[in-house]
């Protein structure tokens, strides 16, 4: 704008779009950083359920634990809750990754013993 | 058993899945830690995609960004590789999360304008 005179419109608006690209910027910097640790949570997640997979195959121990799994969900709401995370997404979530380590299970328990059922434990 | 005599098959059989389930408890610790980390991170990433949505809605900028999306996926299978993740399952994940991300901005454009689509940023 030039000195002296008031800002037209259509320069105010360009200035706050120029503001509000500058926040989005901002605000995806920290969703990449957050993903990126999320990535790095679930690998370790995984490498837990996976050392499980083959616990479980090894000493025939049952594959799912249906209590084991309703506390899990129970908490995962509790702490969303907390967090001001929709519970019910919480839940999802959970069950997502379940889904996935349901399918690792399966794959270990299908190389360990092809007698024994996919040991579940997410 | 018995001091002095060896252990019945039975015995050193227990003994093993003792020690098997006190190792499935030691690694379930873990995966309910890795949880509530997880879950902390979620609210902190629907927190950034909440000011995303507002700030989209109140400046009209467009929802949707495939560019930015096609480079997040590529990063995150990239970041899944390193941590020896399933890059598919990584992409799974973002696609998982941006759902709920298009529900939630949906949420902010209804109450925001009326008169505008949804917009999405992942």
């Amino acid at each position: 704008m030039s000195e002296g005179t008031a800002p037209s419109a259509g320069e105010a608006a360009a200035v706050a779009d120029e503001a509000a690209r500058e926040r989005l910027r901002y605000l995806r910097g920290s969703i990449d950083n957050l993903d990126a640790a999320l990535v790095h949570l679930l690998a370790e997640r995984f490498k837990c359920t996976q050392q499980v997979g083959e616990l479980k195959a090894r000493h025939s121990l049952p594959p799912a634990d249906p209590a084991r799994e309703a506390a899990q969900i129970e908490r995962l709401r509790r702490l969303a809750e907390d967090a001001r995370l929709d519970p019910g997404f919480a839940e999802k979530f959970l069950n997502f990754i379940i889904d996935e380590v349901v399918r690792h299970h399966q794959a270990i328990a299908d190389r360990t013993l092809s007698t024994q059922n996919g040991p579940a434990d997410g």
